[in-house]
């Protein structure tokens, strides 16, 4: 962890004071705080301080690289100051009114969206997050096609409220899954462990469409309102689809008049170096579903974007669907500060050219020289490190939904050494903002690389 | 409407400025946004320029009485300053960070809520509304008790996400509704359209537990997980249980094992004139869903406070949910910094004050002028008229689930006549801030006596 040398937070706060409020933050933490995802009891959280820009303040005000982007959401870093003074702005002026009256800040939200979203998704509907602009999206394709089934893949996330979560296709589903009424999971392009014996990624590609074709033929085209697919898989992987994959689900939906949702709730908004990563296989869906990245969680904020079609199904008769804070002004006033943040100062070339030129090159060089690195993946500021025990077999660091004492041993290094990282099962992920820096990648590959030391002893 | 006298707004825009800009955001939002629960090409959505205490500004710049408080959210009415000055300050300070880790936010958040909250109801799981704060509420009865099946009652609104409409007992499920799987609906108590032909609350009270009880039974009291109640159902038109209902239900779950989740998305935090709406009833849930109130929707929040048995569940087995923006600081804040001005200036006693003395007294002397009132009904500032073409059929203006020339002609009244409100079929809500002034409440009361003139002409 950096040396403490400074004795002021980038919030202006006293270090001294921060310490001590983080103290007292953490016991009521403890005492009334129920966490996501946890057992209660077994919780040690950090505590977080400040943060500015590529950085967050721990408890003790230890300074460290956030590589994770906390929940891979926080594409333009920690405390833009047009954001944050377009939220304080905001608020003097109208934090809240309900859904079914018109705001500016939403308005011109709809626009900055609409007008980069890929071909005619020109209508948005805002929700509070990710998982409840999936439960919408699933909704809509329902009601739009008057078919009860959605396909999903396994290795996938969508979201932790009922319908998002049976869609999930990773062990967070399971505690939940109540026999996933109307829905289907498939497996997905993922080379590296193809469930298709394919050697190559034109081979990966055309096999895994031939098994969705023939799903779609067994299940019944007719009962299948829509794919859902994140445009790449993010929590899962960050297994970005081969080329041709995407193009020939488009092409099976098409063919059987179903809905294409393309789930952007990680993968968008710069985070590929793209403004949305579907962006990278010439694919238009039909319904997109967005949230983290669009004013960077900020502000809580989610939605879809519609195209002409289905919107136009809704446009006499009612949309069942609906919740008090669509279309927030303070959540959406921060996405026209974030959107015209990135647009201004070029972040998303920015995350292109990082992925391309710096963090890419960095991580398969680190690859190269570690034997507990079996495959580095990725685009723009969205990378995997897919550690294992084993080069040959590929066995994981970590079991499938499980974790182990190397990947605590990894993770408890990246922090030790002044990094958050991004971890799930056997993989680290190097998220960091779409503004990130070259010296700050260059300190992250550092700490990464006496990270992979420590996963290079756990080597079979 | 009230007459143009000011040139510029409450924010200190100036007013032909703001009206040029709110034309541009109307054009945009017909273009670019989909609205909750709505047929997208018959709107014509009312534009909010500004808004201040208990008013608000439409697109022309005139200033309406809010009796809606939106959609039943702004408890402290709008831009309290004390809350405008918090979320300014927290957004200088820290917008986000991912829900593992500890926030002083947050923390306090917690505690300011669970030292509210009823009996040993000490942890909060903070969401992003009250949708996901019943979809978790219901994870967490059916993970704890291993039951599957949840009860709720006819006229109740639970949420609009997959699970929570199909709880909801109001017309809005029905375009949702596949099947219930896992809900079973009753008849509440609501002596004015019985379901048990009873004469007086205490005969609705007891056939109503009575029924219940029944339905228990047949159901199989081993396969219900919870029943889920709104303290006073809201939207569905603030029916307060009549004595002893709201005990028997707790004493029904007691005896079967069943967790009784009291749903205050709507009813808490001081909208009733206590701090939760079960206060009044002197029973204590396992679980309370809130959201709105908790911080008047300044930035989205909801949340579950859990008791200590439940909460005790996922002490050491992993609680399956979770979501990006779980105990966001921003929405955090903004709750510490609103429950601390409801209670520094009063405002839960303003709330009992303003139904007992000034709101319930001035419908009441509506209801004895106007026959087209059926029933008045509620406490604190939460007050339902009840409109009727007949007093003795009690045949109602509008019927259920729909609406009338004859609603539509009250409705417009209120607005010519310069206030806002809250409407639901052949319902008036009058639900104002928890801090409206006397002054405002004869002033609502004045527009309620023109529009129910209004209301009277179509009595048969």
């Amino acid at each position: 962890m950096t040396a403490l040398t400074e004795t002021t937070l980038p919030s202006g706060q006293d270090l001294d004071t921060a310490i001590a409020d983080g103290r007292r933050a953490y016991e009521l933490d403890r005492k009334h705080v129920f966490h996501s995802w946890s057992a209660q009891a077994q919780l040690k959280p950090m505590t977080i301080l400040a943060a500015q820009g590529s950085y967050v303040w721990d408890g003790d005000g230890n300074k460290l690289l956030d590589f994770s982007s906390q929940l891979v959401n926080t594409n333009i870093g920690h405390q833009h100051p047009k954001v944050v003074a377009a939220i304080a702005d905001q608020a003097a002026k109208l934090c809240t009114v309900a859904p079914q009256h018109v705001n500016d800040a939403r308005s011109e939200a709809a626009r900055l969206i609409a007008e980069r979203t890929p071909g005619d998704l020109n209508r948005i509907f805002f929700t509070n997050g990710g998982a409840d602009a999936v439960e919408h999206a699933v909704r809509m394709a329902r009601l739009h096609t008057g078919r009860p089934k959605v396909l999903s893949r396994y290795r996938a996330y969508h979201g932790g409220t009922e319908t998002a979560i049976n869609l999930t296709g990773d062990p967070r589903r399971w505690p939940n899954d109540r026999g996933s009424a109307g829905v289907v999971h498939f497996n997905g392009p993922f080379l590296y462990r193809s469930s298709f014996y394919a050697e190559t990624e034109e081979q990966e590609s055309q096999r895994a469409l031939e098994y969705l074709e023939k799903l779609v033929a067994m299940e019944g085209p007719d009962t299948i309102a829509a794919i859902i697919l994140e445009s790449i898989p993010g929590t899962a992987g960050i297994m970005v689809p081969p080329p041709g994959y995407m193009a020939g689900v488009r092409e099976i939906c098409d063919r059987y008049g179903i809905v294409f949702i393309a789930d952007e709730v990680m993968a968008g908004f710069g985070r590929s170096g793209k403004w949305f990563s579907i962006d990278h296989f010439d694919v238009q869906p039909d319904l997109l579903t967005f949230a983290k990245g669009v004013n960077s969680g900020y502000v809580p904020l989610g939605g879809v974007a519609i195209n002409e079609a289905i919107s136009a199904t809704f446009d006499n008769r009612a949309y069942p669907g609906g919740l008090t804070y669509s279309g927030h002004p303070l959540a959406t006033a921060a996405a026209v500060a974030t959107i015209n943040a990135m647009e201004d100062e070029g972040m998303v070339a920015n995350a292109a050219r990082i992925g391309a030129d710096v963090l890419g090159p960095g991580l398969r060089e680190l690859a190269a020289r570690h034997p507990s690195v079996g495959e580095v993946r990725g685009l723009g500021v969205f990378w995997a490190l897919e550690l294992v025990a084993d080069q040959t077999t590929r066995e994981p660091l970590a079991p499938y939904g499980g974790s182990s004492p190397a990947m605590a041993a990894v993770i408890a290094s990246c922090k030790e050494n002044g990094m958050l990282p991004f971890a799930n099962f056997n993989r680290i992920h190097a998220v960091p903002a779409l503004n990130v820096t070259d010296d700050e990648v260059a300190e992250g590959l550092r700490i990464l690389d006496a990270a992979l030391t420590v996963a290079d002893s756990h080597v079979n």
